[in-house]
């Protein structure tokens, strides 16, 4: 009986671990939490899960640019071999031309020096990276609010502190961020803050991209705030490609034109395939070699097969075609949600949201009150009597901001199929009108 | 005039980046320094690089075993979306029946729950995060003498220490484990003690394999020193399919029947391709959600589409045989490197080496006084007159170690062929003999 009231006393006689610090604050993260919720509630339709459409995954043509990869036996066995730690020259130079396409081959971008792209296990090794290269415990980042969550918890795991800066329609407010800077260089701790960070196009989660009026503005006031050191901006574009109506804008990453201030982050997961865990970086130089280092201790470069893959897919042409294809897909499944919304949502006073032009999600926020956490009435009924799941917005801002808000949800139209999408819109409705009453 | 004596005044006005204490201990590792060397010094023989050999890399296996996994659309685009973090279940399963049959399916190895098997890119994620996981700076670590020098690196990043234990021809000496953990509670820092880290087969850079009757009692002293907190063993296989002859020995962990002290870290690198980057833990239970954790932040999960592909090679029955006919072209590599050793250091009064059982590596010890390092008469002879490169020994010991010996060399059989290999050791005898006058 005192067993059962004691603090988890250990039933086995093994002595316990000790784990470090880093694990410690690496513990807990949402994320998995939410997959434990899916894996609870396999009947749920979810609007949760930022997995891209199984549909839009480029089966033949990877088995294709595999084929031909392979043909040769002597290219061949130079894919299976180790790369390189950033991946290998001539396959970063295939990545510089994807680039420049998208840029529009502005900027002299085919002179951009290829010791500058580094090749990752999707983007999300690049975010590490640079967070392992950046931030000491009690260092500042500036993130949009609200922000990708799980870059949080990875700001959260460096023992880094986050500081939200307000976002609205046109993405991170420049105003708003030099007031964030001007209260902590009164705070005297301006060397602290190491970065910025921003989804710049079809934010996850917020859906908006930052305007192309406010682009260079951020530039500039990251260096105009760059005194004693250097503060860099992390620009995230893992869903540019997602593109489905609207303009299309440069990246920050192309304001930047000596390349000393913005980390431009890429990924092949949305546009192609989670499953090859391709991501590319642009840093400044002299980022690169304690960037590299990190990178060597992790894995000596990442799967240098699927960077052969990718490029071979890039050069042949296929990839242009299959983003074209992909964009088709989810344009239908975007139209399906926001229409959703506008029949279901309209007519419940106090709610608003982002209808985006790419990406994979619709930020919506309730009436003041309405909370959406895990814990909430809300999430609970969504989940256990209608049968249908989100991201709760809270988790997408820093969880020791204590005035965060708390009435907002991530619908992500990813995995869904347009009736799906639907259906799962009609029964959040539903559970949102039982909550007000 | 001035500028050319100050201390690297900044060229540019750019404010200078401040970066992370974690990465200023990640940088300038040996590796990369070597592999510079290699590139400064293309027309080499390298018996440097530990790259396998691309004569032995599946190409033809690779693109048969891509082909059927992406055959049906359906569990082809499974295998392009992401995975798990720790990789899917029934892809564990598969890996685990493969561990079940190098165990010779002893010790009820299919009740292994799936749940302690985590899969990551190349076994090296894997070191490094246990490494993460465990670590904070100042603690300890016992590290076999001579060891993986990348490990070294790692552990120095992470701010612990390694504590070299003396290895002899059967491997890492319990004795010498037991009085260096004596020592380290004499000094009242048992508590820091988290980890004995050994290369069990065909070590990496000794060669040698811990002897059968070892193997239990460095578990035992393990246990027996886990007082207050578990002290962990971590079992690095990565040779152990390079297998050429002697005794097959049981893994270290097979004899923890319990699963709670020993982590086992294997890799297809060796076996199949370093390309693919697919390698496995199987972890205490307490060890698996921390390093899923930190996982998570990295990458969600290696790439699934590789794992999908190690996992048909496993199941096809193509990757044992493949495995035996790379043990066959590797016999032949060391074959030629230990009879040139014969042929060539015989004479060279004070020369000693270990003529391995499989593996890539022999070690040479030459007489005391002939140093082997970066900067020493003989590496750089060696690279520029005779064209021959080889990892000095000192790099496989703790570099705040004083007393390490100065005067061996890491001799890897893996990229050159057999005469290649003979060529190699005949320039590097030359060079010993020069500098020995």
């Amino acid at each position: 009986m005192l067993r059962e009231t004691s603090n988890s006393a250990p039933v086995s006689s093994v002595p316990a671990l000790h784990f470090s610090q880093h694990s410690r604050r690496a513990a807990d993260q949402a994320i998995s939490y939410l997959m434990q919720q899916g894996v609870e509630n396999p009947d749920c339709i979810s609007l949760a899960a930022g997995l891209v459409d199984e549909k839009t995954l480029p089966v033949q043509l990877t088995k294709a640019a595999v084929d031909r990869v392979l043909r040769d036996p002597e290219s061949g066995r130079t894919a299976l071999q180790y790369g390189t730690t950033p991946g290998p020259e001539h396959l970063r130079r295939t990545f510089r031309s994807w680039l420049a396409e998208l840029e529009g081959h502005s900027n002299g971008l085919n002179n951009l020096p290829l010791d500058q792209i580094v090749l990752t296990t999707g983007s999300q090794q690049l975010l590490l990276l640079i967070t392992q290269a950046l931030f000491n415990p009690g260092d500042l980042c500036l993130v949009a609010a609200p922000t990708y969550f799980v870059f949080l918890g990875v700001l959260e795991a460096a023992g880094a502190k986050a500081i939200p800066v307000k976002s609205d329609e046109n993405g991170m407010c420049p105003v708003d961020l030099e007031r964030q800077l001007k209260a902590i260089e009164s705070r005297g701790e301006l060397d602290r803050v190491k970065l910025v960070y921003t989804v710049s196009y079809y934010d996850n989660p917020s859906g908006v991209s930052i305007s192309e009026d406010r682009r260079p503005r951020l530039l500039d006031l990251v260096k105009t705030w760059s005194r004693n050191h250097r503060i860099l901006l992390l620009e995230d574009a893992a869903y540019r490609e997602l593109h489905y109506d609207g303009p299309k804008y440069p990246s920050i990453w192309s304001f930047d034109t000596d390349r000393e201030f913005v980390i431009l982050a890429s990924t092949f997961s949305k546009s192609f395939s989670p499953g090859v865990r391709v991501g590319m970086g642009v840093l400044p130089k002299e980022l690169v070699k304690p960037v590299c280092d990190l990178k060597g201790n992790e894995d000596f470069g990442s799967a240098h097969l699927n960077q052969n893959v990718v490029a071979e897919v890039i050069r042949s042409g296929d990839y242009r075609r299959h983003v074209d294809s992909v964009q088709t897909g989810y344009r239908v499944k975007r139209d399906a949600m926001v229409t959703a919304a506008r029949d279901f949502f309209s007519d419940i006073p106090g709610v608003t949201w982002v209808e985006p032009n790419g990406g994979m999600y619709v930020w919506m926020t309730l009436p003041a009150g309405v909370e959406t956490g895990f814990n909430s009435p809300l999430f609970r009924y969504a989940a256990q009597k209608e049968k249908v799941m989100y991201v709760p917005g809270e988790l997408c801002y820093p969880s020791d901001w204590h005035d965060r808000p708390r009435s907002q949800m991530r619908l992500s139209f990813g995995v869904q199929q347009a009736d799906g999408v639907r259906e799962g819109m009609l029964r959040l409705s539903r559970a949102v009108r039982h909550i007000l009453g």
